[in-house]
């Protein structure tokens, strides 16, 4: 498929709409779905195409990618009312980017299979500002065939691109992997601030220090830059790595696997939900720690 | 001082011989001492004289340098018999680098104080091959003072330094955060990359793909790809991080922040060495997950 793909991307929040946009700028034709009507206002203000449903989406598209929050929208989005699972044309492929336990991604992409639907399994990193880029990493699995038609718009939405296999399971394997230590990483790193701040060091000192040592982190880096601010806009909301980490804990239970860094940063994340940082940025996840320890963090001013 | 000033080590183990062979070849006169006479053996043939108690040593040094393992052997070095506390000339001063409790460094540089001895705790980061090459980073705190006449020095062993505050413990403070961040990145690296390969991924593809996505780290890079060849040849032991750890998750709790990825950390750790990784490098914490995952790991060959 050239440029010319017609490309639809069910699910515009910040990923989705980051990855509509990017593709928008490279002269795709892009469809775009979401269960937010203000969402879907603003992925038509950057022109692209709104669909009535996922099916009416995916009549008209050559590649549909879906980037919704968890399983249970995917599975809503594939085989729920108007799914798309019925309406792709024959040759076109359904990319699945959600976060999603590995298990659900392969079973889909049988039942997908046995309808004749390809699909590729292919979650995503980055955040929102490389998704606009088209700088993500994505881990693909899933057919050849389906890759190769699809792989014109993939190289345009992730510039690195991990071939994990050739059965939807495995990228999503790869990817909560990643994604168990993005949130030990990231938890981790607010409880090492914290601690700093707490014994009267200052925070940029920490982050500077942290930065050139053994602790060094790529999420340290990120997110204690955020913290230094006292910006907790919301790029990735808390909430999205609090589900992933549930399901890698829940993988590696199911899998035999010790998890003692999965369930200590999926419950220090669901109580910084419980607190109330479940929609802001998931740098947020310092606060539970600094209302715990009584340390005031550094402000906007 | 110039660079003929005149350095002692004390604790010439992985990181101690690599600062006293970067000092040697640095053009400073180097004494050195160890309990260990194997240690100390290896430092004479690279050119250090060899002195027969910590308080000889100090006796004819500027500028003393400990890396010993712990504060039990610092507190041996500095007040036990023959210590270097009363042997110090006038103007030398004691460079305190090993990982001990704040509190125990805040202490220690008050009773130093109080006898007109001048002491800097500062701590290095980085390993034997960065200390070997004089590229440490250090973190200093410290009365200007000392930490001027020293500083020939310590830019020749550490390339990066921090100024922490003017007191003792400080420095002590920053490298216990950090630390905490190297321990809590290690372990957590070794049970995500245990569970990519239960799940049936490839262990370089695991590498790659975390090393180009959020999951990334430092020490996870580091020891990683240790763990693909199959490679635990000790640089930095087990036990060293499991003692870190340990103060990390103390202090925690004396500062009243919470500790859940230190105590995590620690106690696998601990239980690595109870599998008795103790004395092999801290990548073989993977074996710790790997033996109870019932997981091959890559061998040499």
């Amino acid at each position: 498929m050239s440029a010319r793909a017609r490309v639809g991307v069910i699910g515009v929040g910040a990923m989705g709409m980051g990855v509509a946009k990017n593709l928008l700028a490279r002269g795709y034709a892009v469809r775009a779905r979401d269960i937010r009507p203000e969402a879907e206002a603003e992925a038509a203000r950057a022109g692209a195409i709104v669909c009535a449903s996922p099916a009416a989406l995916a009549r008209e598209c050559d590649v549909v990618i879906s980037l919704v929050v968890d399983h249970d929208d995917t599975e809503a989005i594939v085989f729920g009312a108007d799914g798309l699972a019925g309406a792709l044309a024959p040759g076109a492929v359904y990319v699945m980017s959600s976060t999603v336990p590995p298990r659900y991604a392969s079973d889909l992409g049988a039942r997908l299979e046995a309808r004749g639907v390809a699909m590729l399994d292919a979650p995503v990193s980055g955040g929102p500002a490389r998704a606009r880029e088209g700088t993500l990493s994505m881990m693909v699995s899933g057919r050849d065939a389906a890759r190769e038609r699809a792989e014109g718009v993939l190289a345009d939405v992730a510039a690195k691109r991990f071939l994990v296999g050739a059965a939807p399971g495995q990228g999503s394997k790869a990817k909560i992997v990643n994604n168990l230590l993005a949130g030990v990483n990231l938890a981790a790193a607010c409880e090492a601030m914290t601690l700093g701040l707490k014994l009267g060091l200052d925070a940029k000192l920490v982050f500077e220090v942290v930065s050139a040592s053994s602790g060094a982190s790529w999420i340290f880096g990120d997110r204690m830059a955020r913290v230094l601010e006292g910006d907790y806009a919301p790029r990735a909301a808390t909430r999205i790595l609090t589900k992933d980490l549930s399901i890698a804990a829940a993988t590696a239970a199911e899998a035999g696997v010790p998890g003692p860094f999965a369930t200590t940063a999926r419950d220090v994340f669901a109580a910084a939900v419980a607190d109330g940082q479940g929609d802001a940025d998931d740098a947020a996840v310092i606060r539970y720690y600094a209302a715990r320890a009584g340390v005031k963090l550094p402000t906007k001013d």
